[in-house]
């Protein structure tokens, strides 16, 4: 990556075409780049600015390469399940050149090939009091610096859960203490493909200004922007289902 | 804000550099910054892309004043609350040129202030399954896009939880379903004041390789980089308290 082409994306270009990275190429990830994208992570914003975060960077020595394993696993079962649950094989899923086949073929690739990743990440929460649903808003920013660092230096990555599925297992393997929350397992590499724009719903759908559903005639997206139904198939957000 | 000036930032200057604003100038946010920033705080990752996020736009119509007055009077409860529960009058609280006492004055003045930032967003995450820990993982990145496209943009903004101790009054105000969370309150407008780097801990105590307390040779901040102590004082993470 010559830093030239490094300090060509501008912020806002960035922001609008960071995608989900799921294939990597051999290339490993360099110390300096990895030294960068944990800085620029933890230059987000934290409750009271506690930085309450740890990363725990799994590469391939022993440990690390066992930890990739487990996850690797959970991997493989929680896109099983839900291939099946969110029936991607039906449908458009049975045309090739379709969104939901095109992310079908990738997450295939994804699950069996998990463990190649040249790094894998693993953000976590250090509680300072009981449970609280802003918790996220001190781990998650920087979860996402990370990822538009990376992408700002030509790398790239995709936040996933996996972790949740192994949380005992890999807190044993780590020697990880029992209080710390694993946030999010993140994979990085250099990316096969290439970033660009992401797809979402209309602009219109999210934004509401002086009350709940009044849509304002501002909220429209930049002209050519390509959308998407949001979600797995059957999926209705719920609101005051009664 | 020029088009120059705006497309000169790079994403990572832009991520390194995004501090939380907390003076606003009078100046209005136009309809075509706030789309602007909305459609890329949108780009951000979500669960499954379920895209689970909403956004209440609080300007100057009436409901919008009467919430950001709810708001306001919040902000200067918590921060009375946290000025006396941090002791931000007392140690280096007491020397004027202290990070501490221009931390508590700039809390001071936004408390007092909070009802004239031009723009306050309320971003909402709607829940589609039983409260999980990794909720926060598809609504607060797309927070952290929204202030680092706000800032690209030359404006500034800063996540406060302060919607938290009036969620009821504003669910009952602006009409918002009872199942939705409220996750954040973010003012926005053009800066008084800038942008620049922020200070955190050193890199070494958040980063680990291949297990916990694992510090890697590697994990350095950029040469001149200015660090802070983290959190409220006498602030200890919890790590298995026993």
């Amino acid at each position: 990556m010559s830093e030239s082409k490094t300090h060509m994306i501008g912020l806002l270009e960035g922001i609008a075409s960071t995608r989900a990275i799921r294939r990597f190429t051999d290339e490993p990830v360099s110390d300096e780049d990895l030294a960068q994208i944990l800085f620029l992570a933890t230059r987000a914003p934290s409750g009271s600015n506690r930085q309450p975060w740890r990363f725990i960077v799994l590469r391939d020595d022993e440990r690390s390469l066992q930890a990739k394993q487990l996850l690797g696993e959970m991997a493989r079962r929680m896109w099983e399940f839900k291939r099946r649950g969110d029936r991607y094989d039906e449908g458009s899923g049975q045309r090739k050149d379709s969104p939901k086949s095109r992310l079908a073929r990738s997450m295939d690739h994804f699950a069996a090939h998990f463990e190649e990743a040249p790094v894998v990440i693993l953000p976590c929460f250090l509680p300072y009091r009981e449970s609280n649903p802003m918790d996220g808003a001190s781990i998650y920013p920087c979860c996402q610096n990370l990822l538009l660092a990376a992408r700002g230096l030509g790398l790239g990555g995709v936040m996933t859960g996996f972790q949740a599925g192994v949380d005992q297992e890999l807190k044993a393997l780590l020697g990880i203490p029992e209080s710390v929350v694993l946030s999010a397992c993140i994979p990085l590499g250099h990316p096969q493909g290439s970033h660009g724009p992401v797809r979402r719903r209309p602009l219109s759908e999210f934004v509401f200004e002086g009350g709940w559903d009044q849509t304002p005639t501002w909220a429209v997206d930049p002209t050519g922007t390509r959308h998407t139904r949001a979600g797995p198939p059957g999926h209705r957000t719920v609101i005051d289902p009664k």
